[in-house]
């Protein structure tokens, strides 16, 4: 790379083009722009019914299906890509629907054994199906950092101690739930566990500590308690990491929460201004924990 | 008591006129029908606002107001009564909205320390506010055991290898939320954790599963997984055991599972006879598992 390119300080040394496989949402984007940004080509590879064309469609791209493993090595090898990156919103799909090419069926046991497994045996099939192909499989943090929350306090306003108590509780309710390979977020409000999060989703549970409190179930007052999300503990950290945007904000704003905890290094954060902004204006405190507080 | 008194067999030796503290739905009914037909005095106390008066007219009975402790035994003295059953749906009023009276109002400093804690503290705070009082606090085990779920299979559905493994995940998951005062269910299919109870109650999490099924966000086939209940590991049983209904075993059914399973001995059971047949009519199994099985 000549010394005077327009990377930025401390990009990873060149590494060819890095395949990018995008399921749903703006997090791919963000990803590729940080990507190319550094230096790097971004090759997207879209999730057929997943992957959002205008998101992807401003790089170089193709489109797979998910089981068409054959497919996404021979594109991969003639974008003459060495690492892969997977990105995006991608629900567990009923495997009776799954078009399987014979590359993808050569591993089916190893994939109907991840099926019966949680979220991370999937994950770690995926991961073993794509080493398999010669790829090396790389997480966020490694080629595109500044999409993940930094530690600290981002925005105007900050957890009081009360709420740093309810973090500690929350952070602890995650942690108990990490051999079940479920909960990646919790809600507690004055030490109380008020929602656990399984496969509904952090909008979903926010949504449902708004309605318990509409209906005096929640009998803390507005502006107490807290929603922490961290990784589980053991997660492989180059898939699925937990993320928050704009819409988490405001949810947390709806739910009558103090505001949001998540773990630095490991959590993503799409448009991360707008997410500032967000919690400015809501009036609710966002912080980075830093990964060892965050088991 | 008379040798040809018309009392079942079993029936503990009496003990005076039990005084009942009632909350909401049925189940006190069905318990002061059970106290009674082994011979003893049911003294019923709706408390306001939450207790049916349908429900507790049809026995000797008083209203009293939550914070309302010295009333309670000044009326329960009158009655002679030596011993007070808790029973029915009282959700954690807010602090602010209690009207204490003086009696009360000395018990305070516990009172605020269980506010602090979750359900359990909350619960045992109020039990030592009883047994100040002199009376003693006896559970639903004691005085009236046919209202609780029997050990066994109940109704015509059994069941499947994959059923019982669902359930020890579930029973796992439960027993690892235990130390946070949270979680009396949680729902498992094909080895995936779907929900797990916090605040919002069983039948908000089995709406849930079935609209998480409905969007295609729960992929295993409809008839797969369990609703498990069991009660919090340490939980005083004289308080809040876990309850099903004829309402459960539809939910249940809409949720799409194969059936539920509760801890025998310790989950009430409204209108059991209407329960088994909705069981049998949904065709999904019902099981009352041994509590030792149910750590």
């Amino acid at each position: 790379m000549p010394s005077d390119a327009p990377t930025i300080a401390g990009a990873p040394p060149q590494a060819g083009p890095l395949a990018i496989i995008c399921g749903g949402g703006s997090l791919p984007g963000a990803v590729a722009d940080a990507v190319a940004r550094r230096g790097r080509r971004p090759v997207m590879f879209g999730i057929k019914g997943w992957a959002d064309g205008a998101v992807i469609g401003r790089y170089a791209h193709h489109w797979i299906a998910i089981g068409q493993a054959g497919r996404f090595f021979r594109l991969a090898r003639a974008e003459n890509c060495g690492e892969v990156l997977f990105i995006g919103t991608v629900l567990r799909p009923p495997i009776t629907q799954l078009r399987l090419d014979w590359r993808t069926i050569r591993t089916m046991p190893g994939l109907i054994r991840a099926y019966r497994g949680g979220d991370d045996k999937l994950i770690s099939g995926v991961a073993r199906i794509a080493e398999s192909g010669g790829l090396r499989v790389v997480g966020v943090k490694e080629v595109a950092p500044e999409v993940l929350v930094p530690e600290g306090v981002l925005g105007r306003y900050q957890p009081s101690q009360r709420d740093n108590s309810d973090i500690a509780r929350a952070l602890d309710v995650i942690a108990a739930l990490g051999p079940f390979d479920v909960g990646q977020a919790a809600v507690v409000a004055d030490n109380h566990v008020l929602g656990v999060e399984a496969a509904e989703g952090t909008d979903n549970l926010l949504n449902r500590i708004a309605e318990l409190r509409r209906l005096g179930r929640v009998t803390s007052p507005p502006g107490t308690g807290v929603l922490v999300k961290a990784p589980k503990p053991g997660q492989d950290r180059r898939f699925d990491l937990p993320s928050i945007g704009p819409r988490t904000v405001e949810n947390v704003a709806r739910a009558g929460l103090a505001g949001l905890a998540v773990t630095a290094g490991s959590t993503m954060i799409a448009e991360a201004d707008a997410v500032t902004v967000a919690a400015d204006r809501e009036r609710i405190f966002l912080v980075g924990l830093r990964e060892d507080t965050a088991r």
